[in-house]
C-alpha cells in the first residue's frame, strides 16, 4: 500500500521556476488599507483552499494540471513600512518579466499592484492596463498619504500616462475622482462591463496587464474583503469578462483584496481561488 | 502640522436641527421581533460605519455633504415598554414635522414606523405610504399582540385606512392576509417591484411617506436582519425603485429591520448605509 | 387563560405515520464528506427554524397544513460506519415506499441518497431520477472509497443504467466524469435548468425521484454547505425548477448537503427550510 | 436489523407530566433584555444539544436516566407583551408546584423567574431565595419600566420582603443597588460563593428556590449571555457551589440568560446544558 | 413626557477639555500589526460598548461619573504612514501634558503608545513605566522595520535608557530579547504580577506611566486582539495589579491592542471597557 | 536588497527525514467523531500559525529552531474509509519508529492514534501511555461501531491490556466506563493532574506515548474542539503537567482534536501551537 501526502503549492502546481512558462506569487501586505485589514491572509488562506479545488474548468475547458506554472511562494513583507515593501515585490516582478515568463500575484491590499505594473511597464512599454474594482483608486492621496492603496491607479498613471487604464465595475469614489478621471485620463465603465468587448477590440494588439479588485464582485458573492461596495457584479459576469479579455496578450495579473477573516464560511476565500483559475486558463488559452 | 478628529454623525452631516431641512434620529427598539432579536443594534452601528461611505452617489450624481441634514441621534427607548418607546417616538416625530422638515428615522424593528406615520398622517391628511417589504405584516395581532411588528401595517391601516398603503417585494404571509389584502384593503406587489412605475404615476400629486424593511432585499446580500427570506430584489433593483419613487413628494421616510450581530462581516450594516444614502438622495433630488 | 406550547416537528406537521400520505424523515450522516462536513447537524437545525416559517406558500398557492403529512424524526446514525449507515437509511425508506407513501428525506450528505434511490427503484422500476447538483458526483472512487459523496450517482447509476439519470446545474467535475457522462451515460445541463422543461416533457409518464443538494444554489444565498461552488443558480431560478417538475409524478425526494455551522446569520438554514416547503408543495400539487 | 430514532427531549427524559418528580419546561421570553437579546433561543437550543451530553455526573455520581423526569416542552409566548407572558409562566408553574412537583425552568432572561417565584412562595410561604448572579438586578426601575430583567429581584424582594433573597456572585450594579441592598433589605456576597456555606448552614429548615443567571460564570466560559460581566466565578466554583445547595430542600429552581447566538462554538449552550445537568441531580440528590 | 438621547462618550463622560483633570482620546491605527490587524476599530467601538456599563466600580468603590473627565474623539490617522501618525498623536498628547492634565489613551497597536511616553518624559523627567503585556516588544527591528509594535519598547529604551522600564505577565519574546532585557536594561517579571508590589514600592516617588497591552490577559478571556498568548493572567489579577499601581502617581497611561471584530461575541471589547473603567478609577483615586 | 519567502513547515522545521530525530507528521481524519466534525482541518490551520510562533519556549528555555525535526507533512486520508485511513497511518507509524526517531502526530480526531500507539508498542513492548483527556474514549462501541473516537482507548486496551494506560483531566463518560476502568483495567484521574507526579515516578524506567486530547483544557481556552466538556484544565496546568513528563523517555506522542472553524477568533489553534510546542520541548529535554 503507498501512502501519499498532501500537497502544499497553488492548485498543486509543482513546476520549477525555471521550466515554468507562468509564475504565482504571493504579496501579503496590507498596511495602507483604509478600512477593514486583514488582506494579508490572503495568499496561504487561498493556497491551501486551493488544494481541494478541481483543476479542470468546465468554463474554458481547460485543466490547468497539464500546463508548466510555478508556485513561488509569499514574500515575506515588512508591516508598516510600505516603501521597503513595494521595493521588495518590484525586485520579484522583474525577476519574472525579465525571464519573458507571466506574472500571478495574489495580493495582498491593491497597493501591491504598482511596483509590479511598473516591472510590465518597463518590460512592454505599450502595455495597457485593465482594471475590474468597485473603487476608482485615484485619490490624489488618502490623508495625506500618496501610497496608499485609495490612489494606486492614481499612481499608475503617473507612470504610464492618459489612454492606458482601462477601469469596469466602478461603483464608488469621490466626486473629484469621477470627474477627473472623465477629464479624458481614465476610461471608466461605470457598474458593470458593459463596454468590455468594444475596449478589448480597441487594444486587441497590446500586451495587457489585468488586475481583478475583488470587491468588483457583489458582496453578496465577496463579504471578505476590506471595502465592500454593493451593486456589484455577478460571479458569471466576471467569469464572462475574464472570457472576454482571455483573447487579449495577457503579460501578467494579479488578484487583490480578499480579506478572508471576514468571512468565516469559506466562501469568499473559495470563490477567489475559481477566479484565480478563471484567470489562469484565460492565460493559457 | 493640523491634526484631526474622526466625525461622529451620520455620513457626517453637521448641521443643526433648526437649520436642517432634513433630520435624521434613531429609534433602537426591538422587542416585539418574533424572530431574531437585535435590531436595537442598528443605528449606533449604521452611524459609525456612515463615516467610511462616499458621500457622494454615482446612482444620483449628489454629494449629500453638500446639503443641510441634521443627525439628532438615537432615542433612548425602554426596552419591553411597547406602548412608552411608541409615544416617545411619536413626540421626536412630530417635533420634525411640525417645523416642515423631513424625517428620516433609522430603526429599530419595523413597529417604530407606526408613530411616525401616523404624525405624517396628521401633518398631511392626504399621505400615501409606499412599503418595501418581504413581509405583508398585515396580521391583526401576533399570539395576542396588537403592537407587533407583525402587525405594524395593519394598525397603519386602522389609522389611514382603505387605498392609501402601497406594498412591494412581499413574499411571505398567512393565507388570511394576503386574501384580506387583495380585498381591497392594501395594494399588493408580490415579489418584484414590477408595477412600482404605475403606482408612481397614480400617486403623484399626493404627499408620501416611505418605509423600507431592508429584508425586502434578498437574504444573499442582507442577512443581517430578524426574519430573512430568500427570493428577494438585488440591490440594483432596489436602488432602481428608490429612483422610480424619487419623483414624488416624500415627506418622511424611514428604514428599518437592520439586525447588525446577525452578519459578522459587516456587509449588511454596509449595504443599510448605503441603501440610506440613496434615500437622502431621492428626498434631496 | 390558556396556554400553548411550541410546536416540535417539521413544519408543525402532525400526522402520524399511517395516516400520512407523505413521511418525511432526517438521515443525519456525514462521514464521507470530502471537504467542509456538518450536514450531520441539518435535519435538526432546519425542523427547529422550519417552525417559525409561514406554511403557505405564495408561489404555490398552497398551505402545507392542510395537507396530511408525517415526521417521523431522525435516524440515529452510527458516524464512520457507511455500510452500516446506509442499511439503515434503506431499512426505512423500504418502510415508507412499500405502503405508497412519498419518501421526503432531509441528509445529511449525499451519499445518504442512494438507498432511497435503491429502494424508489424496487418499487418504481420505470423509475427517473432528477438530480439538482453543483458536483456530478460521479466518479469512480475518492481516494480509494467507492461509498463517497463523491460517487453517489455513479453508485446509482450502476443500479439504474443509462438514460435514467438528469442532472442540472452542474458546474464542478474532473474532465474525466464531464467526458464519460457524455459518453451515453447521463444527461448533464451544465450551470443552469436551460433544459429542464424539455427532460420534463420526456420523462413525464414515468415516475421521478427528485435529489436536490442545495450546493446547485450560488453561494451568495447559500453559503452553509461543504463544498460551495460559485456560479451557481439563484433562489428564483430553483424555485421555477422546483414548479417545472411539480407536473411530474414524483414519488420521492431529497434535500442534502445543508451544513448549518458555517452560516452563522442563519440565512442557509432558513432557505433550506423554505426549498423543503416548496419541494412538498410540488408532491401535493 | 433495528432502526432508532433521536430524542427530543432534554437529555432524553420522557417520564410523562403524571408520573414525573420533577417538571422542565422552557420559558423563551426576552423583550426586556437591556443589552443583547436572543435568550428566547436558549430553551431549544439547550434541548437539542442535550441529547449529546452524557447522563451521568461524575461530580454527583448520579445518571438523571435513573429517575423520572417530564420535559413539558417550550411555552409559546407573545414577544412584546410582558404582562401576558408573565402570566401564562404564571399558569405554568402553578400547575407543577399544586401537584407538589418541583420546577425546573430554563429561559429566557431573568425577569421570567418572578412569576414561578411567586408561585413558589404562595406554596411555600417560608421560602427563601438563593440567587447567582453577575448583577443585583435590584433598579427600582428601568427607564420608567419596572418589569425588567434589571429589576426583576425589586419586584421579588415586593413580594418577599427583606431576609428571604441571597446573592451570590455580583459584581455589577448601580452605586445605589448595592447600597439599598446593604440596607438590610437583600444579602449580598460580592464577586464570588465565600459566605455560601454559613447562609447554607442558616437556611437549612427553609424550602429554598434556586435562581442561576448563567452571566454569573465568567464571561471566559459563559460568552453566550446579553449582559456579560468579567470577573465571574469559574465553571468549577459554580459546580462546587451547586454541591453546598444541594443539602437544602430545593422546591424549584431556574437558570436564565444564556443568549446562544452570541457564541456561535455552542460552548455557551454546552455549558449551560450541564450546569443543568448538575441542577437536576441538586435536586435529585 | 420627555424623550432622551443616548450618550456618545466614553461613559458618557460630558466635560469640556478645558475643564477636565482627565482627557481621554482614540488612536485607530494598526499598520505595523504583525499578525491579526484590526486595533484601529478598538476606540469606537469600546466608545459605544462603554455607554451601557455601570459607571460605579464595586472594586474602588468609586463612580466616575462624579469625576471631571473629557473624551476628546478620536484622531483621523494615515494608515499606512507611521511617521506622520506617531506625530499627530504626540501633538495631542503634548496638548494635554503641558496642561497639567492626565492623558488617557485607547489604542490602535502598541507603536502608538511611544510618542505619549516621549511627551510625558518631556514633562516628567523622573518618569518610570510600568507594562503589562504578553510579549517583550524588544525587538530591534522587525523584518527591517524599527517603528514596530514588536519593538516599541526598544524604541522607548531608546528615549528613557536602563532602570526606567518594569515588564509583568511577559511570557512570549525570541531568546534574544529576553537575555538583552535581564542584561540590565529592563525589569521583566515573567507570565505574571509577583513582584509587582516590591517595584510599586521602589518607585513610589516617581511619576508613573502605566500602558497595558490587553494581549497580557489569557485568550480565554481577551480573545480579540492580534498576537494572544495563551497562559496570561486573569482578568482577576489584572484588577488586583491595578489597583496595586493606584497608589502610584499615575500621570498618563494607555489601553491597546484590542482588535474587536476578532471576537464576535463582544465580550473582549466588554473585557476592555472594564478595565479601561477600573484603569480610570485608579487614576482618580 | 534581498528577498525571503515566507515558511511553509511547521515551525519553520527543516530537517529532511533521514537526518531528524523526531518527525511530525498530520493525520487529518474526523469521520468518526460523534459531534463536532473538523478536526481534518487541523493539521494544515496548525501548520500555517504555527510560523508565526516564536520558536523560543520561556517555560523550558530551548529554542526549538536549534534542533533537528522534520516535517513530513500531512497525510491524504480517504474520509469514509476507517479501515484503509488507520492502516495508512500505521506504515507512517512505522517507517519513523523503525528508524529509531521519535513520532510526533498531529490529528486528527482521537482514533487517529492507535495505529500509531500499535506500532510503538511493537517496537517498545514495555511501553506505557499516558494519556491526558476529557473523555474516557473507553466505549466498548458507540451505535455498533467499535473504530469510534469514543472507544479508542478500550482498542488500545486491547492491545496492550491492564497497568499500561493513565488516563488524567477525565470529566466524562458514562457510568459503565468509570466502573469498568476502575475494576483494575485503567487509572484514571479525574479532573485534573493531582496524582500525574507519583504516575510519573512509578512509570520512569519505561518508554512512554504521550496522547493529548486537547479537550482535556478547558472551554473557555479550548473552544474549537469537537466535543468540549467545562470543567477542564488550564493552560498553566497543562504547561506544569507537560514538563511534568518531560522527565520521562517520551518515545512518541500526539495532539489531537483540534477542530478550527468552530474558533473562528484562531485563539484555540495558536493554543493547540503552542502546546505542541512545549511538547517538543519535552521530547528535545
Amino acid at each position: 500500500m503507498n501512502i501519499n501526502y498532501l500537497p502544499t503549492k497553488f492548485f498543486d502546481c509543482e513546476s520549477n521556476f525555471d521550466d515554468a512558462d507562468i509564475v504565482i506569487f504571493g504579496a501579503p501586505f496590507d498596511s495602507t488599507t483604509t478600512f477593514r485589514p486583514g488582506a494579508r491572509f490572503a495568499p496561504q488562506t487561498m493556497r491551501m483552499e486551493s488544494i481541494g479545488l478541481e483543476t479542470y474548468s468546465p468554463y474554458f475547458d481547460i485543466d490547468i494540471e497539464e500546463h508548466n506554472i510555478n508556485d513561488s511562494g509569499d514574500l515575506d513583507l515588512p508591516f508598516g513600512d510600505t516603501k521597503l515593501t513595494l521595493d521588495m515585490i518590484q525586485i520579484q516582478a522583474k525577476k519574472i518579466f525579465e525571464k519573458g515568463k507571466k506574472s500571478i500575484m495574489v495580493g495582498g491590499e491593491h497597493l501591491v499592484s504598482l511596483p509590479v505594473i511598473e516591472e510590465a511597464y518597463k518590460k512592454y512599454p505599450d502595455l495597457r492596463i485593465i482594471h475590474f474594482d468597485a473603487h476608482t483608486d485615484l485619490r490624489e492621496e488618502y490623508l495625506g498619504v500618496k501610497l496608499s492603496h485609495s490612489s494606486v491607479f492614481k499612481r499608475v498613471w503617473d507612470i504610464v500616462g492618459d489612454d492606458r487604464i482601462y477601469q469596469f465595475g466602478i461603483r464608488s469614489g469621490t466626486k473629484q475622482e469621477f470627474y477627473w478621471a472623465k477629464d479624458g485620463h481614465i476610461y471608466i465603465n461605470k457598474f458593470n462591463f458593459d463596454n468590455l468587448l468594444s475596449i478589448v477590440e480597441k487594444i486587441k494588439k497590446y500586451p495587457v496587464y489585468l488586475s481583478i479588485d475583488l470587491d468588483v464582485l457583489d458582496p453578496s458573492i465577496m463579504r471578505g474583503t476590506g471595502t465592500t461596495e454593493a451593486g456589484g457584479v455577478s460571479f458569471k459576469e466576471l467569469i464572462d469578462a475574464i472570457k472576454d479579455v482571455s483573447v487579449l496578450n495577457i503579460v501578467g495579473l494579479d488578484i487583490v483584496e480578499l480579506s478572508p477573516h471576514y468571512d468565516h464560511s469559506g466562501v469568499s476565500t473559495a470563490v477567489a481561488c475559481k477566479v484565480l483559475r478563471e484567470m489562469l486558463c484565460a492565460v493559457l488559452k
